[in-house]
């Protein structure tokens, strides 16, 4: 997953570009990058880290222009972990900064295409360089001094039948504008704000609306699937459909996990789809167990807490929370002659023994991958004196990878892959085992906005909507995930990664 | 505030004292220091930056041995901005490192009478650095070769007979042990445990019992007002009361805020304290407006979420999460010819609006200090669609400094000073101001505890309880802190500050 | 002026670049780079810095390949001090790097022909940017998926062609192999070894025979005026003359003061030339002032000790060294609100008293540029007590600025531009002012192989070889010289500069 | 080896000690430090690394005041490589920052004595740290509140009667001023000199008088052995003797090699003194071998350089520069699975091939310690076509270690240990040794000053000026070397400290 901006002002964007990056830190903690616009010169800042590491004022100084784009990094199923900060850059045409939130199911194959017709060399595994070679050599194959909106959409047109997979774009062409689009299943999240300045509009697309608000954006609407804005160098707004196919299939995971409480995507409040799936889940246990025994409902914090709230309520039963936080992340270190130490979950969490004493506890989770967490939590639970444990979690049992941009393990590692909710209940050690249904969960979203009919489901269901990932395709991430651990150039010295003060200045690599 | 640990261990340290520093962070995020020890050489790391900052592998590498002390530094009422990390070391006698958490009130005595008596020099403004050279004088008077605990204990007597505020202390004695001990009122809290490895015995003391927790320490118990622990370097432990005069008041703030929920200070919950704190606003709100109007309860996160919730579960009215966290804090960069962004909530907080659209909403804070804080949000509660908008805060009217270790701004700067909690209201703009009434805090404590029968509360009442501070030290500290202000040393160049590579500082915390 | 680098071999070759680097490390202080390729992967480093601080360990380890070039920088008069760190890259075709030492003089013209003819953005002045994207749009043109050693010397054929001024280029084709190229008329100095291991041949392509030297490889020749080598990647060795109008006519100055004296350039030892300009100057000495009255011949180190040693030897007087270098230069702070201290050239010579006081001393240097730090000179040998000081240059007046990669002052600056021998002698404050006569200089090279028969001379006569040189191209250098200094992009906060450790990432690249 | 200074001004002395640093970094390149004062506070910057390195802008602006103490370290034999950098500090009595050139070789003996005395912890191995606890420890026994300039010269004699070996110090004594002083027979060098600004004196102490010349300060003289130099906090300028048994004895390496050539050391210009030395040798080639048949003489770049100029002119015969020295010292990256190439000498020396071929050359340098070097140099000499080599040592043989402050290897490695000259040429692969006389060697010192009638020669015959080194103190050490090397403290990861560009941070600083 990752977060991508994109703005067009009257004065120096680099701020503002910080400030919406920041607010989608939860997108992607592991790289982040800028590029700046300023007459036919770009600027550009991009390094592995959190925002607030990345950019310093020598830095900001530098990232001069009212034209920007920005990017916060989740390493993708389609990228290794060693895989580039973006923005990405070719010189050819015009100099294209592009960044992107999502995954090519097909890169592979566009790399060859484009070496082959155009010779572009592409130097990492990163998908978004491929998306930026697609897009700049197709903007070139009209060979025009100056693109005019049409020609840029054209080319836009292009990658999309080009391209395979869940995509939000941003990207700068020097000289001429800012540019985002989305793909035709909009599987990935955009969104376009306004604010008016001295009189004249400014104009920020970014991934949540919240990046929108915090910087007194007013939204004025999602950028709907297949659609581009363009806002050229004078700020004229253009907006285009660039396909014939859309169809709007939004991830529905974001509903669950990904997306932050606050932002209201393609139309729907996060916040309240979450309340919802609260509600729904106390309506299975009524159904299935009208009877219950649960004495306290407990949230595995932070994201399931809105849905474990409204459970209570639904059910009548006292909320509280018993799990605390460690909102700082300690490290472990390899000493000289050391093996690594297991993490724990203790290191994350702690329990208030006080709210588990003799009591049936019912902890609720936004959802379960690797099942490993849930387990070590009922531990706990039943260290500080729980009488019996039941686990809700609010989203259906995850079975199958992703595909469009969220980093998830193979089919293999998640357990509930082959494994009935029962068989996952007594994996985790848990009394009672309660998934939401997947119907259910899309409820909670099309409740709030009806006129969406479809949704990327596919790690619940295995249905993927680009209607383009075979098993051939699932076979090779799955090998490529298991080379990519071997391979030493991404797991070098991890202290020479972690520690590395300047960090920074070993990346922007070409490499 | 600060956070300390000390632990005697029979392998090297370096990763417990890292892991209980991390789980202490909220204590402090200035500053971060250890030292360890190893036969009769010791090992020293500490830097401006939160702890994941400040250590890294090549520091942890030299940090050998099996006892050591770590600290969390937050710049206290006593010492400017610029000073220096813990712990402090003198070499004479024996080499002594120290760090502590609190105040004294009497540093700069202390300071003029050590250099007249033992000529020692006191470098910076840091009463640890006093507190040490006090004790270092104290066990150096005695000349011996070799301490025996009972040295140690009679020094640290002397200190407290010497020393006048809050402080609770960890040290070592190069070849000899870890030290801890409590000031005779116990202000500050210290607690301290054991671990069983290998059948052998080790020891952490630490400012809360959630740093035991995480490393596997069970709590023993609180140290007791005046007392002294000693762990020497074979591990044998020696507990001393080292003053006549103990009398248990602890600081009733570290439940109101500073502690982790999670953490039980001198046999109170802090979680539990919580719960009643929102139990005791209710039942006010009851008793003063019995046909109250409130729709929903909503916290400012994190601290008041327990006391909120409680607090709605009594009233019998909706509990909801209406505001969102950033947890990545941003930052304004001055660029050249720029004047500094002024800070707002908004960077902090985000409404979701249907949760205040056309409701009256109880906001639930803490404490209110300057005001300006709770001023902003009840804006945005409005703007959000909020019909009325109620404020509660679960501590009473914060009206005077603290002295004992806790930062905060001068009387002046307080928006309780000098106004009811009426004109408080009117001031942040709320329809009905809410302060919880000091008894009923203290009763929240007492209740879970009944052998606790005094508490410093000088910030609400402005009774000292070390019986020491007087109108011209408040004065002075407020002359003080005017002058830091205005000192350059403690204003340099902010790039300068921010941008320099160990400054650690600017980090991007979460919160 | 630059260094360049470029090697094959049949391991890694990281370590000999960062070798080779060192070696020429004195033709280019300010920034440094190296690229390497494997398999169809390239990697790079670059920035600002000495080669010593530009590559760690973490980047070495990095470097990874058989093939690499690297690049030492000298801001040339074709740039400004901001431009960006060399090689350069583009991504189309094939991904190519590439590295030059000189300077285009129609730089300009071609990048508006590029982006007209290809839509080619070039992001910075560096005209390495020009010229990479001039090749890169030549070899595209060829449109060749598996480019022959005969395709990629058309493209050669095409830069020299196009481009104008003086050029030594190496560049890496990703998986095809190292390419090195010198303009018509040879200019900058290129000269190509062998080395045998493991009984396959390595080879290296170099600015001057020391780099050859140091690492091992034999030189086998220099490369001539507009030909190119080009090994593949199986090692594979093409060597093409790619021009017809090849003339050799090497630029004057390497010998003077550029080159070390160990290199061998065009079949020229740097070394023996300058030992035939001291001679050459003791023999006008003779012609001017038969009866002269010097005491002791003493250079000004390093460059001109060679020359001095065998003036005096020829006149039969005594050399010694009387100045003092001083290795390691310092640095001068700017502290708030103090404006910068004149450098003096006290910081980097130290005179020995003795050998001044009470003598008639004939001072050495290589050349005069501005005339300041002669006059400093001349200063302390008359402070040091010097009856008389007369001052010998061993090169001519310089009077011209130089276009073909020499960092020279504009005309204006030059302290002979306009003044005669005399009058420079008045200026600088010595007694008698000695030039080398320019058929002389010539000699001391052609005497040592007559088979060159033109130089580039033109920083003392105006002539420029490549005829392309005329009045607007002089003052449009003039203007931007001037323009650049004042650029704050160019002149940023000196501080921010020099003491960012990692001032390498502040730059804004675009790789 | 080290340099040392300090300063006494009107006005901030932070650049003034660092130009001087700058000047003495010859002595030593290991690590850099300041301390300043101002009031009765201090502030100190110390790290690893060149003098350049240590300091950037953000220290200096921290090191105000108008007194300050340098240091720049070579590792010494009496400490590890892992010593801390200088100056030390203690912060009773008064607040004492010290730091010093030399070595104490009673210093473990003194540790054990401080300790029981005074408790007082030493916390490395550096005898700095000694020599500072036994100089406060006296200062402290004296119980002044404000000491005299007499008091703290009592306690330089008890530091005298108390220290054994060789040493210059300089300290700063908080609130009081600026001391220094040189060990009782003056083996290590102490200058001082004074300059007026404004009309008011300002002084310096350094180990060379390069440090006052660049800086423009006027050499007063050198301190004498035993003496003390104190220049109080209002300018008051204090000498005084502190001992009775005073004998100059300087070390005679300062003039071979240590020093600078325009330094002047105990009335004896070391430039001169160098001329000299090839007088010398000349004279013995000719006594010697009357028939000699060199062909030219050529110097081991640079300290050899003025000595074989005059031994070329003495003996009439052709002197060149054969070797050129690599300014820019490479560095050999170890990368993984790779074990150290092996150092060559072409890394720093290259043979200009003209200058040999079929000649008989005589090589000079200023002495010979392992052997290895000069036998590759004659190896080197040998390819480039030397028809004979013979080799020249300035200094006499090299055969006992040095226990004044000069890290020599250890008696067993010196190539010269149990050899005669004769063969050491054997093993070096030279056709003739020549090792200049001790007496030749004294009577170059004492020519220019025949007040000097002895010397500190023991690297040559053994003798120690002291009387205090015995064959127990020699195996000692030579332990302690073989036990260094094996201290995996000590040799770390050679990475991590090479690399770490913040290594600096990891120091205890005391500021």
């Amino acid at each position: 997953m990752c977060g991508i901006v994109g703005i067009f002002a009257r004065s120096y964007v680099n701020q503002t570009l910080f400030d919406a990056l920041t607010v989608l830190q939860h997108r992607g903690q592991d790289a982040a990058g800028i590029v700046t616009s300023e007459g036919n010169r770009f600027f550009m800042r991009k390094d592995n880290g959190l925002v607030n590491e990345v950019f310093r004022t020598r830095h900001m100084k530098r990232l001069v222009g009212n034209l920007g784009i920005g990017h916060v990094r989740y390493p993708t199923a389609g990228s290794s972990s060693s895989a580039e900060a973006q923005p990405f850059y070719v010189n050819s045409p015009y100099g294209i900064a592009l960044a992107h939130n999502g995954n090519l199911t097909n890169a592979e194959q566009l790399a060859d295409d484009i070496f082959r017709a155009d010779l572009r060399h592409i130097n990492t595994t990163s998908d978004s360089e491929v998306l930026l070679n697609v897009f700049a050599h197709e903007l070139q194959q009209l060979g025009k001094l100056n693109p005019s909106p049409e020609d840029i959409f054209a080319a836009v047109a292009k990658v999309h039948q080009r391209c395979q997979g869940g995509y939000a774009v941003v990207a700068i062409i020097t000289g001429y504008g800012v540019l985002a689009f989305r793909d035709p299943h909009g599987i990935r999240p955009l969104v376009y704000g306004q604010r008016i300045v001295n009189g004249q509009a400014e104009y920020m697309v970014a991934s949540e609306s919240v990046a929108l608000d915090t910087s007194g954006f007013a939204k004025v609407r999602d950028i709907v699937p297949g659609e581009a804005i363009f806002i050229d160098r004078d700020g004229g707004l253009h907006l285009q459909q660039c396909t014939q196919q859309q169809m709007l299939a939004p991830c529905l995971f974001e509903y669950v996990y990904l997306a932050r409480p606050d932002s209201i995507i393609d139309g729907v409040s996060v916040h309240e789809s979450r309340m919802l799936m609260g509600v729904r889940l106390a309506e299975k246990v009524l159904k299935e167990m009208p009877n219950h025994d649960i004495d306290v409902v407990i949230p595995i914090p932070d994201t399931s807490r809105t849905s474990a709230l409204e459970m209570a309520h639904t059910l009548g039963v006292t909320f509280r929370e018993g799990f605390i936080k460690n909102r700082y992340i300690g490290r472990t270190f390899i000493m000289p002659g050391q093996t690594q130490r297991k993490k724990s979950v203790r290191q994350k969490l702690n329990p208030i023994a006080s709210e588990f004493k003799d009591k049936v506890v019912m902890l609720v989770d936004d959802s379960i991958v690797r099942g490993t967490t849930s387990k070590q939590i009922i531990e706990m639970a039943r260290d500080a004196g729980a009488r019996k444990v039941y686990f809700a979690s609010a989203a259906p049992e995850v079975r199958f990878p992703n595909v469009y941009g969220i980093d998830m393990p193979t089919a293999s590692e998640l357990v509930a892959h082959g494994r009935t909710a029962k068989e996952v209940g007594d994996y985790i050690g848990c009394d009672w085992m309660l998934y939401q249904d997947l119907d259910d969960l899309k409820s909670c979203v099309t409740q709030l906005n009806p006129a969406i009919t479809a949704f990327d489901t596919c790690v619940f269901d295995g249905q993927y909507v680009t209607g383009t990932v075979d098993r051939a395709y699932l076979d090779r991430l799955e090998q490529k995930r298991s080379d990519d651990a071997k391979n030493p150039l991404n797991n070098a010295d991890p202290d020479a990664d972690i520690d590395s003060d300047t960090s920074a200045d070993l990346h922007t690599r070409i490499e």
